[in-house]
């Protein structure tokens, strides 16, 4: 499997996701101010993935030599850095107050004990956020099975967590149960996180798609075939509201008309209990260079302006189910109804 | 206004749009064929332009010293060949078989005749459809008064006809009278006829405006502000179904869902009484490379397979009406309501 991070004596080694996949690029990230620049530029990107790595910043700010003091006070500056890097993913702020609440950070008696904690908990998250995923990916795939055919939209995959993925998780789960359902994925301009990274993943694991450019995906739809769409999140309210890649909404749209499942693939720590709708989520809004230009080179006359968020909200209405590492989650009259139990994996709770 | 193409004595000089904005660069065509190839390359474009440039191209098939029966028997091959360069936009076929059946051209009784009637019956029909532009920028401009946002998809302008355009004709005919509407334009994926030419007529009209992936527009419309959504057509059929650039079907399940109107502007040559429902329009499936890679660059991996219907088509029952050189037509219980006699220009029946 892919790894998108890797973390060692050297630092956080992340594969620079920029460059996919044309070419494979590896950084080494020192500092947590490297880390929060990586975050920011799509280095690393993925909700799962960009908390994993804050968690791992936040271990970058704590020299096992300093006074107990100093520490306390970068890890502090790192969190507050690491937390505005992206503001729409929830996974970021809530890795990032995981790590600073832990007993073990608050009880360090020394910059040692510290370091060993901070470095200690990002481990277990990122072992966490793997588990999840392959439990999103039974999971899913049960929920799936016998679909002759699934659009994706944006990555969420290997490299977009710290394992298998999410909605693309799903995929690959089907495929390596013996499915075998016609894949297709959308592009997802600007930054073309389908054509380069779900294609490279998918690829990679040796599975035919087809990919298409976003404004296709409603005529795909219209072809009939496709029997579910799945994708990601960055963030899901307390009614159910999804944000994610910008495209999702209108893909959502589409789907309903067709009577096609609408799928939001994404662990628990992707659920804001905090906010109440999808109005209240923060949407970045992105370079206006990321649309004029394609692959850097420019495509739009000298002077043309863009407008280019990074995201958009999908109501609760329009999404048929959540697939979560506890199981499936459906909205009904506006809140969100949980498996009752922790769910076994590979069993599902509907 | 910028010209599309100009018909003279070396030929039919076409401003080469796939190298737009970028670079200005004149092409003249001296052959059918080489008409032919430009309209399948997307030289020249626009359902409207290219049935203008075919018209031209059959033109060219013709010298003034050939005998007659090889000038016809050379018309007749051109015919074949322009009208087969591209299978959705019905003006393309429609202009061909119009010449064809000019009585000049049956009557001819000598290649130079028939050269003479070729190239007058070709200006004929770019001035009307010069006229015809200009008609539905009035009667558009009429329709979409007052609205505070519009939103456009593909390039409909004075490149994709022989005069002003329709669609994005009627936007800057809103300007023209002193109406500021914020103006939007889809980039339009694959071929980003949006990011290139529609941003560089706005542009070079001083129309500020803003770019936005295709994948945005359903949030763009999310927002409110944006009060029509307004496209141009390559083909309408009977019952008022619409086939137009890829993005375009999913744009107008987005405007049905938030009750922005949908108008569609085209020339009443774009209408097809011939087809009964938009399932039976003939789709043009592009070149896969056009999806793999942007502006000559290689995005996808290695062995990525694409999908790529260069057109869809959408439901009469998400058109609003329809903006013609005649007037606004509706679509009424299945069928096409045309305004009941010839409305002056700038007059509208609704």
């Amino acid at each position: 499997m892919l790894r998108a991070m890797e973390f060692g004596a050297a630092g956080l080694r992340i594969l620079d996701q920029t460059r996919l996949p044309s070419r494979t690029e590896y950084r080494v990230l020192k500092t947590p101010g490297a880390v929060a620049a990586a975050i920011r530029r799509l280095a690393i990107r993925g909700a799962p993935a960009i908390g994993v790595a804050a968690a791992y910043g936040l271990a970058l700010a704590v020299g096992p030599e300093m006074t107990l003091g100093r520490a306390r006070s970068r890890l502090a500056a790192a969190a507050a850095l690491l937390k505005s890097a992206r503001p729409t993913a929830v996974n970021l702020a809530w890795a990032v107050e995981r790590v600073l609440a832990e007993p073990q950070v608050a009880a360090a008696q020394d910059s040692a004990a510290l370091s060993q904690a901070l470095v200690a908990i990002a481990a277990a998250m990122e072992g966490e956020d793997r588990a999840f995923g392959q439990s999103i990916a039974r999971h899913g795939a049960r929920l799936l099975s016998g679909v002759r055919g699934v659009l994706t939209h944006c990555n969420t995959g290997a490299l977009a967590t710290a394992g298998p993925g999410t909605a693309l998780a799903v995929i690959l789960e089907l495929w390596r149960q013996g499915e075998r359902p016609a894949v297709f994925a959308d592009e997802t301009r600007p930054l073309l996180q389908g054509a380069r990274l779900t294609s490279f993943e998918l690829g990679a694991a040796g599975i035919p798609h087809q990919l298409l450019v976003d404004g296709a995906a409603a005529w795909l739809l219209a072809q009939g075939g496709i029997e579910a769409v799945i994708v990601g999140a960055d963030r899901i309210c307390r009614n159910g509201d999804v944000a994610n890649k910008i495209g999702t909404y209108g893909l959502a749209l589409a789907a309903n008309a067709h009577g096609v499942p609408f799928y939001v693939a994404a662990p628990s720590s992707t659920f804001d209990p905090e906010l109440a709708r999808g109005d209240l989520i923060p949407i970045e809004q992105r370079a206006e260079a990321e649309v004029l230009e394609v692959g850097g080179r420019r495509q739009a006359p000298a002077g043309a302006r863009a407008w280019n968020p990074a995201f958009d909200v999908t109501p609760a209405a329009l999404v048929t189910a959540y697939i979560t590492e506890r199981g499936i989650v459906r909205c009904r009259g506006g809140r969100l109804v949980w498996p009752e139990a922790e769910t076994p994996a590979g069993e599902v709770l509907s």
